[in-house]
């Protein structure tokens, strides 16, 4: 009996494929799990699988999976086609390089869904010029994922020079009172530049699945005739 | 000399024109702007003014000005012509009726910008039948905002049943744990359903400029060539 | 002299014998406890016993009891008989795999009482077809216990839709605002759904015992005759 | 139009008629659903309605309502035959006269739904005896509901010396730490007494209808066959 | 007998005269106070003198003190020369026209105490080219007292901008979770940007005393000759 | 040079010789308090002393030092005479096992200046009887201690029964909401029973230092005459 | 029949008369609490009863009861003899003049119980010499109750400086993170300086209380001949 | 290519060079960062380098780095002249030992940056002589870092006794409600004693760039002349 009930049809009810959420799961019920997608040929992606977990998975599943390190990331993808071209129009932003590990899991997330997710680093705001260099190219961008921990003060001032919707991704970086991320939260919800959104803290997966659906929108959009 | 600074490129920066914040702003601070845009015949739009501080203002000034007390909005917009359609694709859902002041802060914010905005309450998951009855209307929208307060189940529910992303809009309906709704809030940032993007508690202004910038992204974007 | 005081008429007072909650005791405190209890041939549960702590426990006294790691929970049940039926009437519902540790505490805590626990897993709000078409199944059952992290929505969709109550059993499942499991106890608590009620965070073991003085109600019913 | 949607179905599906929560609503949805409940006949509660929104309601209205200040609720019960018989069971514990609005509240809900409600005061366990005295008689019912303020002690006491199922109840009386009801509601959540379960601080109307479904729960019953 | 203690070597031991926190302090006993000063001819400055309370004072005592209700402040400093020239070299930033009452309190507390306090207002940095606008002026001064509330980004983005320390000063402007100035308050004290010190949400009198005590560093000053 | 300030004259000015917190300490800082003590022969208390740090203490220490792992102390009282009576009256009562190594910390600071602290532990509130049955005991002293974790009932349970003032001493034993023993606390201060006083979370050494200084207190006591 | 429940043997229990607290309370509650006093001559404390109710009860009542509107207490003690004397021993110290209402509730409540309460008030350590001048007779008395706000760092240095135990005693003084009295609360309990036991914030009766039953001990203290 | 932009400007803007935050970067970003500024010769303080971190850096690096454990800095400082003297006027006090490390990473920023960094321990409140002592030395500074944990009350007696500016620098010293150091800033930030500006807990590195941005403003002062 397979222990766990894979939501095949997500994909088609949310246009998304189901991901795996590994943290508080078990080696063999992650090993069940990619087991089945082997067998189907079906491609998955897990996420917060960390590397110690990692390394008690049997090995000759681990040789045919992609598993990365830095972003506890884990892609199989047996169809995938190294001449598709990924969608363009999301950028990634990050404050810091302690901010890169959570950026690399949204760009992960971001390329197993078919969209290219190219990284600009380093620009928090206490070296303004360090975002002002790179606005002309982050302009470019249909929709901004920006990544920051300590006090969040680059969701606001990015989204008040940009077009783009901004989707703020607080990280938990920093101590004292922004240890767990609570700080660059607040500060992505109480932003004085109105149109940015937020997703959980350390929630890289999410951020880039809802900047899939909004990148998606316009193909779903369908004529509504009510006033 | 003018006591404020006037963001008059906000639109060309971002997309969307500066709002008025009137909260803890004098009566006199708020009619030296109505008399600004009055005299420029520029639009403007006015948020969190309460009626107390509303029949405080000059009765002049009100006669020109369309203030609606249930979302404690007021809109002045002297060029529009009443044939110019909305722009569809934008749809609110709201949980119950104690929702609906909310839900109108972000409706009157789209209207002004030039978006349609119709509303479907009272399909709190208490009931769920109420949202499915609707299921087959919600998913022709290309965007969904949903307001909701208590414990926010709403969000997940839809989250997990349509294409369209989901802009979580928390209410502060409730008492004892969800007075401040903050239990909303975090039931929107935890959701098990990925996709879901929020903003503030009682944030409907910012909600529907989030809205509007995912509604142009298809315009902003150009042709990026990075991989 | 016994190092603690065994409260042999807790059964009596409450209908629940006491059991032992192993966090902070130390290892030969529990032996003490087990001997005691070997000796006087009772049965005892012990909740909280890590696998750690039951590592050092005198290997002599592990074979003879029930040792299961996934709850950590422990059980010496002398007379028991195989043949013995249990109860029916209560179903334990969980959102996902992560909660099958806490879900497993409930289960045994029944089980050692003489209760029948079948499990429903993988039933996340997320998927809503997953609970639905448990539906049918779960309505058959007298009373539910609800394990759900994350946000929780779980326990308000499931009230809504049958007769039985619902025990919320929060699970410190998630990351962020939803790390310690405050997220999903708060929405226990919030919920627009009536009817539900909630015990601690990680108490599968208080789920239990709830569940079984509910289901023991009609014995200890007596006519009273006050208006 | 009518302006809202009643689930005139929930109590088929969950045993509870739907009720009205009046806090947010305005005084015309108010009158609009008491306007619709008359004109079909049927029974309906309102929770949460202040004196000063009740004075504002229609007074043509008011004659045909019974409505209670001191627990905030109003009952309009058209086919209500005085000789009907309440069902006996449950019994509401108060540890002080603070704590009756809120325990009139569960009173006027378990009423309004066929069930006695008799309500036992000032049991506080600052002085135990009082509590004791009354321990006899508590012992008699299947189900006791406690509401309790402050710190909340009363909950824990109660669990320790009686049969039935305790729903704690916290209620916002104290002040300093104790000011918002959270002290009591932890304490309901953390009692080292197993088998309690609690409600929302000030949810004296989920209380009741949790405690309807627990002596629902024989009725519902169903034979079930898996092990 | 004289109902209060008055400090009056608090000058000679830190630099700054004592001032009256009337918050809490009753119409009479901020009338004895006055009373006392007005007989020695001693200035004093009060602080967090609402208008209600100012209302209820002794008629013939308010000719004589300067009262100001934006800031609710009142001060008496009968030996002041009107061609005393203030010193420079602090200036005050604020973000918004909320936080200029704010501003005034800190403004008033530096003017009586010999400084001048320019302010710059509605710099917040959801319109960026407001605050680089100004930062050439900005630029010219020893000390800025920055006045923001919401998210607070102000403080980073100004502090990596300028050579003076930045005092932050969180007011408790802003809703949801920015009502009462905890995100200002995190995001001063989590800034990426190092040289930031901050004082209580709405402490406009302890930012301006400790601008005067930094002004005053060189003066107190002496020659230490330890390694 | 000596690395720290001993403030011998502690005992002169509060009655209670200063005491050693070694949390945060390193091993050569403990190192040299020791022997500065074994110099001086004079008395030490160590508290929160860990056991691996006690284990990189010079053994040639550790041989002429009293340490105890239960409670995390160390004593060296080089002029102890082992026929010396402690003084009685104090009590200390403990809710459960896992709250005697507070209770120890507490005893062993007792005993180190002087005074009997017999400890009646098991006693918590869930099984009321072990309280009553202890209770003609308890009253017999002048003063007590209680320790008790989760929610904490046990000290208003116990004011309300005696004549002597409670030292509630709350401890970090439990797990969600009471994880961090802010519940217990929070109960110690909003008790029902008047004349309960609290210390920290986890604080033995201060509840017992409290309760010397009120044992001490008639001692101190001289002839006041002012009404 | 009377609608509560009088403690007549509280005093007889625990040393301590039983009071009334009156928030929450009913006037005609209130009223019949009083008339069941009067009648049976039997001394009563409310406290908590401000001065708005205080005005709606019946006026007969009024003038016979000692009301103090400055820390909303009454007083009803028929028995009383002018010339009777009060114990000594127990000092009040305040930190501010805004924390005098609480100061005189500690006192009005000892004063009832028969005991001696001078104050000393304006003490706080921005001005260190004020406490220093009155030390000597700090010193004088067997305890001391004292009474801050703010950061409430007078509990520490006066504990540091006397051998009387201090019951701190935190006030809602303050404003931002000191709004509540939970900076204060913190402070007694963390708290360098040991034998340091607080109260509830707001809570002068349970401080005064708390004093009575350290005055007491000596009285109810027996032999007790166990080691 | 670099994988990180260093700021170089930084100092030209702020006037204090760019440090690196160690916390959350990898072993090799760490070396990148160092072997950039040995090919440079440009001096580089790190901080929050763990000593786990530091003994995997490549050991060639390590032999020409000076890194402190205590405090977690390692400073590269090339062009270094051992005769250069260090400016004078700050000085950091600590209140205990367990404070040192949090002192030591501000002094080795202060020293990194040409300041004199003396530091006086071991001054808390508990026993005021030992702060009493040093004050004459402590008023011959221009500015103070003070540095404490548990409830911070040196911050408020300090800055009412001496002329110069007070940093307050919370550490997170103590355990139960100071476990995190919350207590010890809100004391910072709540002080009776106005004039303490405060930075986070644990900001060593922030609370000494504060302190050399307050000593350079002298230099940085320029003529203003607007009133």
């Amino acid at each position: 009996m397979q222990p766990f009930k894979w939501d095949a049809e997500r994909k088609m009810r949310t246009g998304i494929a189901e991901a795996v959420y590994c943290s508080g799961k078990t080696v063999s019920q992650i090993e069940a799990i990619l087991v089945f997608h082997l067998k189907q040929k079906t491609a998955v992606l897990l996420t917060r699988l960390t590397e110690a977990t990692w390394q008690q998975i049997d090995s000759a599943l681990c040789e045919i999976i992609d598993y990365d390190a830095a972003s506890n990331t884990a892609i199989y993808q047996p169809n995938k086609d190294k001449n598709d071209t990924l969608q363009q129009g999301v950028l990634i932003v990050a404050a810091g390089t302690s901010d890169m590990a959570l950026a690399q899991e949204a760009a992960r997330t971001l390329n197993f869904n078919g969209f290219s997710a190219p990284i600009i680093s380093d620009v928090g705001v206490a070296g303004l010029w360090r975002l002002m260099d790179n606005l002309e190219e982050i302009r470019q961008y249909a929709l901004v994922i920006a990544v920051a921990g300590m006090e969040g003060a680059l969701f606001s001032v990015l989204a008040g020079l940009i077009h783009a919707p901004v989707i703020a991704l607080p990280s938990a970086v920093g101590y004292g009172v922004s240890a767990d991320g609570q700080a660059a939260l607040q500060s992505a919800l109480a932003s004085c530049s109105p149109g940015i959104v937020t997703v959980n803290i350390g929630n890289g997966f999410g951020a880039a699945v809802a900047a899939i659906k909004m990148m998606n929108m316009q193909e779903n959009e369908q004529e509504v005739s009510k006033s």
